[in-house]
């Protein structure tokens, strides 16, 4: 058991200090490693598994909905970063440069892609000619670069793994309605896949993506109270298009700018998990990421017979699960608490006394409930458990998000509750970007959203005491 | 009819100019398109899906030889790179280097990996310690750059997607044993998925990875006669290990170095399916990567019932098939030509005539053959078919690569073969680089392997007279 003792002791309580927890819980997982270069990760298999099971589930969400996947160079030349003034302004102080290729220098710098808009509307400058050709729907799944100071495993890396979505409509109407479309998918694959309830809005102008006409997001809340900005969907308009030249000819053989719009995901949605779901004992996984969904546990396993059973179960549980047997000599306690910190959201437990009774101990690992089932049916009793685990984790953070989701009336109260409450904060606002900014500066807090569900908390601005135009959701963000 | 004359005029015929012949399939069949930057390309929709098919089985076949997928960063500081003597000496010539981040000059340039032997080892002298560890499996689906002087899509591309394994073993016999594995795992791939043939063995020292003690190729001959190595395994024995420090405690409390392996194969996959089946109506794809493999080409189709039908079709078919059904306006000339370029393996055409007899007319993209069916039993009848399509397909291409392959005993003989019939050469060699240096010269044509199925053509060199060591494959590589 001192093993087991070792293992336990050495994550840090989540209520003592969150960031060294998150960081424990990334190590002890085996989610990631250092590398030599500064802010990149290594992921390991056990966090490259979450994130293929995060992606195939996400890419059949793209497919249904008429998307198809490409692949992009993974150099901007500078010219054509330059191209969209907003962009560049706010891509290039975070560029990586390729200046030498092979022995020689190069006649012209080229960007490690920090995202892929000015690939795509080259692209689809050559490939777009007429009405016929739109809507272009594309998709690609790479990794992007961008320079960072700071950075974090998942949550800000220099280089990170993501996705990026670049369509071209005909119309602006088509454009926003692709940019609402793909937010909301985001949201959907959230709420059902990792079981994390987001808020959906728009970004103020101020907080926008370099080069939109409008940026939407989703928010959700960590276990810390601090907001985690977890997907973005960009409306472009058609500046893009002018800036590229990205023109056909409509039905009517006139020329018309394209309507364009861009939306992301990336491995940030892995420190999300961590933070939405994760406990003092480590990792909680929704079982429909979780590499590992039924860990078989035998006790006892020298007696004669009970390896043999628990193959015989593995083997059949295999047809409805992602399931594994520890056969191991590592020692029962070790076991617990290597699977615990995994996240793995059932350990089947098996031991001679159980065989005898034809049952095994099921416990979950979202609330620890031990349960004693029959080995009849089983299959059908661990489909179930892995649904009810499912959707317990995806009540329990709702209950969570909305029990630190607070409505704030004026400035001292905003104060107050960041201060001994963190989470989201409900108030009201001009629109003014001062009044942004003048909150910022007292508080630290950002606006997070304008909501798609508006509510009336007053008339006036939390800040200045205008007339308030919106409620926006604020808080402190990663 | 103009517009599908116009698609079918404007490939170059094969046996004209085979290289333009390819560049046209290439370009018909929105596989790639051309980038800004200097021989890096686009995957289009369509190329990109041979991909994901083509992953998705492979990746299949790593999982179930134990494998796990990991991701390492793109970047490889100069000193890392360093470590590997002739590893470094063999990459440093073609790497394109990061030497600016963000605003500011990096302190040691970072090359962009043109493969991750040193990322991996340096991870792995991290994370083994003891026999424990051992053995580590490890995959990285990602791109590489390698700035290459000429290039053409799929074949040799300054950027290119592949896949890459790295494993670490506990003795030599292990090492040795996965390089063959693997090995055999994309011999195996290349007859069943792509329906390749291909001839396994070892590269002349000559020939060998930079780094690697022994290196082992599959290797495929093209429609013209030339030869290309379509994946290879190498064999590094303990040379990593000791200039990476990677040593684990055995089970006597000795400290060993580990022995490692790498194998990797990339999108010129897909160069290989376009010159081994294309013909000169395009590409020619084997059912089990085609990403549409039963087009739907209704006929006369504003006729009462013909859509409905044809939907019904596509409805049922979708459940044994990749089926899409082309209701466009455009002419059935035009979509008998696209769907022919495209490659795929079964056209189903279905009319008003069609309908009042129950049948359906399919055509065979392999041979042409034009098969009258039923309605009912479609399902099965579709599925027997696309798998006579794929053996086919395998035959046909072993066949032709057979024909094509020829014995040499002479120089003379040698050179008159690779002038009047290009192919695979059989020839005796010593084992002497000078020989394998002396034949290049004077014939153009390069050592692709020392396969591991021998035959005793002769008991002397070709070259040199001296007494023959090994029978070797020659020929002309792309």
């Amino acid at each position: 058991m001192a093993k087991e003792k070792k293992l336990v002791e050495a994550i840090t309580d989540m209520e003592a200090d969150f960031p060294q927890w998150y960081t424990d819980v990334v190590k002890k997982a085996d989610l990631t490693d250092y590398s030599t270069i500064k802010g990149c990760m290594i992921l390991r298999p056990y966090g490259y598994a979450i994130w293929e099971l995060l992606q195939q589930q996400m890419d059949q969400r793209f497919k249904e909905t008429g998307h198809e996947n490409v692949y992009m160079p993974m150099f901007i030349p500078e010219s054509l970063l330059q191209k969209e003034k907003d962009h560049v302004e706010g891509f290039a102080p975070e560029v990586a440069w390729v200046t030498q290729g092979g022995e020689s220098q190069l006649p012209e710098r080229l960007c490690v892609r920090p995202t892929s808009e000015t690939l795509f509307c080259e692209h689809y400058s050559h490939i777009i000619q007429s009405y016929r050709d739109l809507p272009k729907l594309y998709n690609q799944w790479c990794s992007v670069v961008r320079w960072e100071k700071t950075t974090r495993p998942f949550l800000r890396t220099t280089e990170f793994l993501w996705q990026e979505g670049h369509t071209a409509h005909a119309t602006a109407e088509e454009a926003e309605e692709e940019t609402i479309k793909m937010l909301n998918v985001y949201a959907e694959f959230c709420h059902n896949v990792l079981a994390i309830p987001v808020i959906k809005g728009e970004k103020t102008a101020k907080e926008r993506f370099a080069g939109a006409k409008a940026t939407y997001t989703i928010e959700s809340l960590m276990h810390d109270g601090k907001a985690l900005q977890s997907g973005t969907s960009h409306n472009f308009g058609d500046g893009f298009a002018r800036a590229f030249n990205i023109q056909f000819t409509d039905k009517d053989n006139q020329l018309q700018y394209v309507h364009q719009t861009s939306w992301g995901t990336t491995t940030r949605l892995i420190g999300a998990i961590i933070m939405v779901h994760g406990d003092n004992s480590g990792l909680v996984l929704p079982p429909k990421i979780a590499p590992t969904q039924v860990i078989i546990l035998p006790i006892a396993q020298h007696k004669e017979g009970v390896l043999e059973k628990a193959e015989e179960i593995r083997t059949r549980l295999s047809a409805v699960s992602r399931v594994k047997l520890d056969a191991s000599d590592k020692s029962a306690g070790w076991k617990f608490s290597e699977y615990e910190m995994k996240g793995v959201p059932i350990r089947l437990e098996l031991g001679p006394k159980d065989i005898e009774k034809n049952q095994v101990v099921l416990v979950r690992r979202d609330n620890g409930e031990k349960i004693v089932a029959s080995m009849d049916n089983l299959e059908e009793k661990i489909t179930s458990l892995l649904e009810d685990i499912q959707n317990n984790l995806l009540q329990r953070a709702t209950e969570r998000r909305d029990s630190k989701t607070y409505i704030a009336r004026t400035m001292d109260e905003f104060e107050k509750i960041l201060q001994e409450t963190p989470g989201f904060i409900k108030a009201m606002w001009c629109g003014d970007q001062a009044c942004e900014d003048a909150i910022k500066e007292r508080t630290t807090a950002t606006s997070r959203c304008i909501p798609f569900e508006q509510e009336t908390i007053s008339d006036t601005c939390i800040c200045c005491g205008k007339k308030a135009k919106h409620m926006v959701y604020w808080g402190k963000a990663y």
